[in-house]
């Protein structure tokens, strides 16, 4: 059986037999009936889901759910975040009310980062991101798992949720799913899956469905804080309808493997100016294309394998007709691999440019997702 | 090297090498310095300490200081509860702010017990009788774990800390201070780690002395959180002074070993009305006699393990003349063990009839310390 561990990065190789190892149901007749849907989604990066139906159902009939997503501040916001983000900020508009989560206490934990940099990062590079991306404060409760809440009625109940958890799982359970522990990890997983299952306690929304979009990395936390909220129910302790979730691929990084924040040749960030996204993806982004001009315009490319395409499919190219012909003419050979980036970095450049003006302009609505009064 | 471990019973057979093995330190030279204190403190009952120097000194200029101490619900209140109490009430009048932790979590994670259950007895049988005997509301933080305060920085300061503590230790730290561990045992230690360093957060009193008096079997704790706060003083996450400790014998078992809640055969309730006790102590109450009464006068009976008498010389005879008299009569063999009994009987039994009174009256005051909203 593949192991899946959050904490360890890898590459999927094989979504649909991690799907049917898993449990996870294909997403695609979701895919093309979500309203409005970002590209992406449109396009089957969202590939699985667990009781996606409830979620869809409430959000048809205008009924409240939530959409629950968690982030670990590290580095610089780039292309693989802001998929979440959109995700975010797309059910949000579907009527979701958002619980956006800043992993501090599982960052300070399981990355040796310091809490103060952890705050200035979640809201300098995150928060200001998503606000970007169109977040609106209205239907939102951004917080840090090291503070959360304002109402002390809200703290306590959360917390004394992640306090509860534990009885409801063991160390073997644990094991089977994340390998080898630590302290720091062990109270991470409550913490998380606390995060997942306080929505719905009386002191926030009550029990309604809720909504994970996750990397199919993150499935163990939803396996297991599912399990956790079957035993609280079974136990008549709580009434937790069970949360679901759905799986999106992963942005590749530009050298092939994972986009990551850890290294600046991995990504293109939100922040960077054109000169460096061309020379990150002119000289970094793997390329799909054969080893010369004349076998490329022979045999062609491919862009399953191109990252540069694989920016313009995970979103940066939004019209589908224009995407097809691209893949197409790069397939045949007509459209040369340095043709392809020259596009993608327009497409890119172009983008950034408008997000950053709205970044400028987002600085000034933080104030209204959080505000600090002793941290 | 003898392993002690809080969530097993056990009897300390020698604490002169336990104080050696633990580096505890002799507490005699403050025993007969504190002024006023109970009558147990002054027959040394409290026999060793962990910095208590910086405690005494705050105490003698009236400096700010901190008294904490954690209670498990579990059953009825008894004579062994009752020497905590004291202690409490004792440094309250000696201007400790006293911190009174209700360990829930730790309860409903270690014992199975059910969250509601542990919140009735904890201000029905420990809170009340507290009260009784002395407790004050001003200078008085009375909180449940589950729960920490009405004011939500003070809850979000005192979990964080709990949530920072995991990466200050290890699980091989913490198998060889608790043995075999759980998941709720491990989210149990943090609490209790955040317990005993959460006052000197500036959410809540600053860098100050705490004491915590404690039973020989809780050090591990101590020492564990004294590793704790000189990591985090080291990584300069926090100012903390480390907190000092006193160590209690226990008041031994009516039929020998411990005074468990678990077995009323083994203890006297504060609630137990006169004839209960007489029954309890007549039946029960282990005698260090000597087999018949001919043997007695001969050869005396020994009050070092005589049950009856521990219970006088722990505090029901306040009056240290008067127990010497009976130290020696029964020594000498011209006290008979039912007389010692009889004697023992008309003791608990005056005190516990003023004490049930001042429970009665204590109801009304239960507010004072703990208003509940939600819970």
């Amino acid at each position: 059986m593949e192991r899946i561990n959050p904490w360890e990065s890898f590459q999927v190789k094989d979504y649909t037999k991690l799907m049917k190892e898993f449990g996870i149901e294909p997403f695609g007749k979701f895919s093309s009936k979500l309203p409005d849907a970002p590209a992406f989604i449109r396009r089957g990066a969202v590939f699985g889901h667990r009781d996606f139906e409830r979620v869809y159902n409430a959000m048809k009939k205008k009924e409240k759910f939530v959409m629950l997503t968690g982030l670990m501040p590290s580095g610089k916001f780039h292309l693989g975040h802001m998929m979440v983000a959109e995700e975010i900020v797309y059910l949000q508009r579907m009527g979701a009310k958002v619980y956006l989560i800043v992993a501090d206490i599982e960052a300070y934990n399981t990355r040796n980062q310091r809490m103060e940099d952890l705050r200035k990062l979640a809201i300098e590079e995150y928060l200001l991101n998503y606000i970007a991306l169109g977040l609106k404060p209205r239907n939102c409760d951004f917080y840090f798992q090291s503070a959360r809440s304002k109402d002390a009625d809200k703290s306590n109940a959360y917390y004394r949720l992640a306090g509860m958890v534990p009885r409801r799982t063991t160390f073997n359970e644990m094991k089977a799913i994340y390998g080898e522990l630590t302290p720091g990890k062990i109270v991470s997983v409550f913490h998380q899956v606390s995060d997942i299952l306080h929505p719905q306690l009386r002191e926030f929304e009550g029990p309604c469905p809720v909504i994970v979009p996750v990397g199919v990395d993150q499935d163990p936390h939803i396996r297991l804080t599912r399990d956790i909220a079957s035993r609280m129910n079974g136990n008549r302790e709580a009434e937790f309808i069970l949360p679901s979730s759905f799986y999106h691929k992963f942005m590749p990084g530009l050298k092939g493997g994972k986009m990551s924040s850890s290294d600046p040749t991995s990504y293109i960030a939100l922040t960077d100016d054109p000169e460096t996204v061309k020379h990150k993806i002119m000289k970094h982004a793997f390329s799909g294309g054969a080893n010369s001009i004349e076998e490329h315009r022979k045999h062609g490319g491919n862009p399953d394998i191109d990252v540069a395409y694989q920016i313009l499919l995970y979103g940066l190219e939004p019209d589908d007709r224009k995407l097809k012909k691209i893949h197409d003419e790069y397939r045949s050979g007509s459209l040369l691999t340095g043709e392809l980036k020259q596009y993608a970095i327009e497409r890119v450049n172009s983008f950034l440019k408008k997000h950053q003006e709205r970044m400028e302009k987002a600085r000034d609505r933080i104030d209204r997702f959080w505000k600090v009064s002793s941290f």
